[in-house]
């Protein structure tokens, strides 16, 4: 279902050698790289739920949210992006010019990443905006950074700081490739996760999966400016320390490394490409759950909190 | 940005010997088969413009038409389906049934061509449902059947017969994969196209690409009983030929093949598994633009019609 949009924006990109077939035909041909797995995930924004388009978030901004989220999870699996393919479904109101600003955001950070845009689809209706991007990665067999391979003694490493991106970060999503590419090629990862949901929820869905728990100490945790500032507004009843343990769309990665590779990555921060802090925030333990140790050196369970999709799974 | 949705699909499929990390990570990472290419395409399906839920279309029919028009692509490329993801966003009311019955459509169809579900992620709001699927097949080098190959002397075949498909048969699509992969392992094929937007539109887009013209013969284009139907509803004042020739979403493929192997595919049909009619219905000329030759021996220009999607490309 080819669209005079999609022709359009196909004009306004070049070819790439590891495209065999260009987009433009009903499926695009990419060379996989040889000796590589290919990675696959997509993410779908919804106008009015992931994003206002408004003074505070224009349409290039949701394209490049829309491709930096799909490729944060590439990253997470400690993959190279190579290619990405873009639904939407533009509201027939100034959808020329929202179909203009998605194109910068999204190639601006195709670019960045050397990610080919392959292919696309193009709807139009009197809807709020939607889009889709699958990202497409590259992975040396066996080598993915899973979720469930993290084991009682690894450390816990969080990269960036955390907290507060409803103020602006959670469209400015700088997704973390060039880290994740860096690490993979170098240092033992037993485990990633990247936080789309909030830290405490999607660091407990990294240790359900490796049936493990861990303990977090709480004065480790890095705390985002944006989270303080948070904390700050009217109405505002939660510390920076919560907003950073549950605010959603940081974006950043958990890793749960072997203590040496651990200490050796921290070793590298503030090596080309580790411009950004990584921290040791806690280490895995045998059994369930997640434990906090606070300021004080006390013990209690951290709950899992974050944002949840509603949705009840209907009866078998 | 993994949701309670995708938990639930992704514990109601199998897992695949060709993915190494399942759905349910980050992402799903994919054996990619030997010595072979990568051909990803991406379809958007919405409430209100491809399909309206009710008596007619049920969510188990959108998750069947989402999942085909992708495989359509595939098909169209002369490539084998291997995996699919599925992005969707769900009305809040009834979301739970029209998830259970979107996955039951996918799922069905997924078994019938042997695609992964590859994973997915769901959104729910007050709106109407949207789906887009990526599907990812699996070519020989440069033996993709492209659209810009299609040469002078080369017979035009189409699959199937053509419109009226909106009695019905834009839901229940059948994407010719098998078809496809039996031809692209036998026969020489210059060029393919599916038809999405309307034979004549379509076809004037795989010449226009190849820099060629073609000659139709109309006593040869396979009418379907729907085009004839259609014909006779109060108000419909085409004949059934011109339901065939612009109608959308038959789905059917248009190939350009040199004229043996034309005829040897010809000679093929009611082979398993070509159990559909193929007719050569015309040849690529020189020169550009489509000539239809009628049923009296007279000829005229074939003005491209069918589905055009409004947009209004931007000024540079």
């Amino acid at each position: 279902m080819e669209s005079q949009f999609v022709d359009w924006v196909l004009a306004t990109i070049g070819t790439d050698s590891r495209l065999e077939v260009p987009a433009g035909d009903d499926a695009a041909v990419l060379r996989p790289p040889a000796m590589r797995r290919t990675v696959l995930t997509v993410d779908m924004l919804t106008e009015g739920i992931d994003f206002l388009l408004g003074p505070k978030c224009s349409a290039r901004a949701v394209g490049h949210k829309a491709l930096a989220v799909s490729l944060s999870d590439l990253a997470a699996m400690g993959s190279k992006p190579e290619a990405a393919l873009v639904a939407v479904c533009l509201p027939t109101r100034d959808g020329a010019a929202i179909g203009r600003g998605l194109l910068e955001g999204l190639q601006a950070l195709a670019e960045k990443y050397n990610v080919i845009i392959a292919g696309g689809d193009t709807n139009a209706w009197d809807g709020p905006l939607v889009i889709s991007v699958t990202a497409v990665g590259s992975v040396s067999p066996g080598s993915a950074w899973r979720r469930d391979g993290a084991k009682p003694g690894d450390l816990l490493l969080v990269t960036g700081a955390l907290g507060g991106s409803l103020l602006g970060r959670h469209l400015a999503v700088e997704p973390r490739c060039h880290e994740a590419m860096f690490i993979a090629e170098r240092l033992s990862v037993h485990a990633a996760i990247d936080i789309s949901d909030g830290f405490s929820l999607d660091l407990s869905r990294m240790m359900a999966a490796s049936n493990s728990g861990a303990i977090i100490r709480l004065a480790d945790i890095p705390i985002h400016d944006d989270a303080v500032r948070s904390s700050k507004l009217a109405g505002d009843t939660r510390t920076p320390l919560e907003h950073a343990l549950t605010d959603g769309e940081d974006f950043e990665l958990i890793l749960a490394m072997p203590p040496d590779a651990a200490h050796n990555l921290i070793a590298l921060v503030g090596t080309a490409p580790i411009s950004i802090p990584i921290t040791i925030i806690g280490e895995v333990t045998q059994g369930a759950g997640l434990v906090a140790i606070g300021i004080d050196g006390t013990s209690a369970p951290l709950k899992p909190q974050g944002f949840l999709h509603v949705f009840d799974p209907p009866s078998p």
